[in-house]
């Protein structure tokens, strides 16, 4: 071992010990006679001191050639520190070094090795391994561990095994586009990469393995969108002989658990949100409940009045401000500029200041009295003090419009607190979704989602009404996971196919493995999918995703650090009975 | 849920309760009057039983339309049973049932799911869906989660932390063959699956994570061999600032661990063994030690006697096998047979009986004295009652040929008891050995390994003598481990590059950013993997792997079950810039 301790380990205790250390320069400084090196390693940082009363001389010189990030091993005494550090556990005592070896040398690095960087992104992918050695960076990996070993331990006690389904898999048109694999002794065939375990887990049910889990990355070759990653880790769950209820028990309980021993937080209450009702009330089917500004709809109270706009608009929706009534002409402006956006895309936006004294002020007064504007007030719960802010136009767009809105000033007003959390489960959502692309059904979630047996009729009559078995956990307003209750007969999951636009030869030809296993006595089962980099991410009180994983890929699928992907050579493709095309 | 209890829990303390269970009907007895119902899930069996005294004749009407694999829901009360099992925990009840729901039906299994099928291999893949509700291979799934849990745990409290290395990453020809992955974003470039995160271990210690650990997916397209799989499992592991012994003791804590823990085994001897000693005394470098029979080298007491056979030879070797002087002549002519086949190809065996009397008889009397023998006996630790096999030869092959002949009478005599297990470390491995093919030397590990420092002198005047920091774990003569101090400086590395016959060009094209990251500070660092799937079936008390894996592939790389890999469609290769050569 090249030390006897860690640099986070040392003590006043440890005062008059002689120890070894090892680790990199963080931080030196000469002051000719004396010289400190700040020593740092993955558990902290130890202040070395060489002095000239005290070391030889040639250690004293050696010191003088150290550059940061070099690699040293040093011996020494333990001795109490004279200005002491209170913000570092290694900050009451030093290390006089009799004995300097240099381990490696570092060139300069290319960004300073700080909490706070001076690094683009960009450069910092490239030298990921450098980023690695910030805190922040290193931190997120470790706190990331930490996690999965509880996720791990909670399901292992609840009985769930663990069981690792292949990567190499059958490419299926349905859903995303899959990565595929030449597979070069299986001439002109492919592999897929897993977007998901999704039919395994379902076979290992009809296996009989009563209770699954797996961390496990999956593939999708999506355009990239900000923050999404081609291959990125779930942890998958299944169940049998299970219903909705227990599903959303044990996962509430694996979310109380991952609260409570990472956040010491304990959750007392854990709602649960028809989908409905969430996109009624805040606009989209994840919202953040931390903070209230619900939906207020207003067209009872705001049509009829002559005023053209929100005659014709199918919904006129508000939002309460807290204390917006105070806002300037200009600072409302503003927000009329911001909701006016492409990116948001509202024609206006109408407005009530609720005073003090019980009156209102609106930017529509010519159409609305008074009693009117208390009304909008009522529906939105409006209190003196605060601003009413009024979206209309097609249901759809104006609520996703007043989602972008709540969360917007929300975000302003500091209401979404990394350090709160707020879990919701959404559930009841639809089945099927109309695509107006294909013109025709889609299945919102996957197509071995289970419709509500009451729905069930009217799939021929109102498809896109049939509500599924399917549910959401939303964590502050970002859907951490989903899962459903699965079809389990043959005849339900042909029906569904059906409705999905494949013919039987396209079901069987893609899916004929599981049409089969369930020939052979399915139980019924269900589960659920956690995304496992978005779930650190949010309990570390943190939205994006890069830093939580250790080499990730950039927006354009591209590993910068390692020059990933790359040309192979002809070999290789002919090996694989391959060409390009140009 | 579907199930107040499990069929592996209801206990004679239940009997008066009134239960739902719900599983697969694994056996039917039908007596008329009296129906009994083996039920089975995950847990266990439990028996219902329909009786046309105290069940309603609706649920033994219902009950008579059941077969076996039919999945069922029942109600019923738990009652003693008249004739109790006390080969199960719930042999000593009974269910009788009032109520029972047909969750699902069932075609009859192509193979009978019991503990020993009727089912082939390739039947049983085919339909592994039912292989896995077979106790065998679903215990065998539990294991390996338990074992995995066990990992986890010890190198979680030993400071490890579990970091994902991506699966996307970037295609290097040397080793094995890479299975590539088309980017179609980024056209005419392939990602690679990893053969094993090797170099992002190595990244991962220069970015200061001190200690890493992972399972993981690794996959080699490589012509498979029988129990070789393209995808694999291993557990990688890398530290900082350690040398070989600190290494060692780690994992040497792991594997106590694992044997405590899984198999209830405190190991008390953990062996080190130079890898020229392993050739030299078991004739490979994955000795089984669990028995002697070591080889006893004869050159000094066989040659000069005249037997022209042993004269030519550079090595002449032999064991003694236990008992074996009473072997028949047909048995040793038999033995004989079985060392002249092509996959063995000694051209003989000479043998020699040890009497009880204390006399020797061998087949080359002719040639050679009592006094002779007595050595033999000697040099080989016979004793009275053992026969000795000799094999001669050029030495590197009667060596591999002894250890096959070794291996083989150690399983025939009951010798590889498979529930006694025998770690051991080999240690001292080549750093480079000679391919015929290329002739050149290629690294023995891979390119990274360190070599001795006092034996780097050698590298320029007899590079097949330098010895490695390379280390495997051995256990009950298989290897489940490797690994090595690496090279942390870039002058070694490229030195070393050099000697393997990569131009500069090259090894900055496929190995540059560890190059570069080498430039800017890498501590000292050292690690190894073990393969897991090997380690569970070992650990298990088993050779072959595929019952350990859920969803292996046959010999050719295929899935049976899913039918993969697969053709895919013309518009999926075009958006990928690929075409079939034919």
């Amino acid at each position: 071992m090249h030390r006897s301790h860690t640099n986070g380990e040392l003590r006043i205790e440890n005062a008059g010990q002689e120890v070894q250390l090892a680790g990199w320069v963080q931080k030196i400084r000469d002051k000719g006679f004396m010289i400190w090196v700040d020593l740092r390693d993955r558990y902290g940082i130890t202040q070395l001191i060489f002095d000239e009363e005290r070391s030889e001389k040639a250690v004293i010189e050696q010191a003088k050639t150290l550059g940061r990030e070099f690699v040293i091993q040093v011996t020494g005494t333990v001795i109490e520190r004279q200005s002491k550090n209170e913000k570092i556990p290694t900050g009451k005592i030093e290390l006089l070094v009799s004995k300097l070896q240099i381990l490696n040398g570092a060139a300069l690095p290319p960004f300073t090795i700080e909490d706070e960087t001076d690094g683009g992104e960009e450069l910092r992918m490239k030298y990921r391994y450098l980023d690695i050695r910030r805190n922040p960076v290193k931190e997120s990996l470790i706190f990331r561990h930490k996690v999965t070993q509880e996720v791990r331990n909670f399901l292992s006690n609840e009985d769930f095994i663990e069981v690792e389904t292949p990567y190499l898999i059958k490419s299926t048109p349905e859903g995303a586009r899959d990565f595929v694999v030449p597979s070069r002794m299986n001439e002109g065939q492919f592999y897929a990469l897993p977007q998901s375990p999704q039919t395994f887990k379902q076979l290992l049910m009809v296996g009989g393995m009563d209770k699954y889990f797996q961390i496990v990355k999956c593939f999708r070759d999506e355009d990239l969108r900000a923050d999404r990653q081609p291959e990125f880790t779930q942890i998958d769950c299944e169940m049998a002989f299970v219903e909705q209820e227990d599903i959303l028990n044990i996962f509430e309980g694996l979310t109380r658990h991952l609260l409570q021993k990472i956040n010491r937080i304990d959750i007392a209450e854990f709602p649960r949100m028809s989908f409905e009702h969430a996109i009624k009330t805040y606009g989209n089917d994840k919202p953040d409940i931390r903070f209230g500004m619900e939906f207020g709809e207003l067209n009872a109270a705001a049509k009829h009045r002559n005023f053209k706009i929100f005659d014709e608009a199918e919904l006129v929706v508000g939002i309460a401000v807290p204390g917006g009534a105070s806002y300037t002409r200009k600072e409302i402006d503003k927000l009329i500029d911001w909701v006016r956006r492409p990116q948001i895309g509202a024609l206006g936006m109408v407005y009530v200041k609720c005073h003090e004294d019980g009156t209102y002020k609106s930017s529509v007064d010519k159409f609305y009295n008074q009693e009117d504007l208390a009304k909008w007030a009522e529906e939105t719960g409006a209190k003196a003090g605060d601003l009413i802010c009024v979206l209309s136009g097609v249901a759809d767009k104006v609520r996703t419009q007043m989602s972008a809105l709540r969360m917007e000033l929300a975000e302003r007003l500091g209401l979404r607190k990394p350090n709160e959390f707020a879990p919701l489960w959404v559930v009841d959502f639809p089945l099927l979704e109309w695509d107006e692309e294909t013109e025709r059904y889609h299945a919102m979630h996957h197509p071995f989602t289970s419709p509500k047996p009451e729905d069930m009729a009217l799939l021929d009559t109102d498809p896109g009404k049939v509500r599924a078995n399917a549910y959401d956990l939303v964590l502050n307003g970002n859907e951490i996971g989903g899962g459903s209750i699965r079809i389990h007969d043959k005849n339900t999951q042909a029906l569904m196919f059906d409705h999905l636009g494949f013919t039987p030869e396209e079901a069987k030809e893609q899916f004929g493995f599981l049409m089969n296993a369930f020939e052979y006595g399915a139980p019924p089962h269900g589960g659920l999918a956690f995304g496992l980099d978005r779930l650190v991410a949010i309990l570390a009180g943190k939205e994006t995703i890069r830093d939580f994983i250790a080499f990730p890929k950039n927006n354009s699928g591209r590993d910068v650090m390692i020059d990933a992907p790359s040309k192979i050579d002809a070999e290789q493709l002919t090996e694989l009975n391959l060409k390009l095309k140009h």
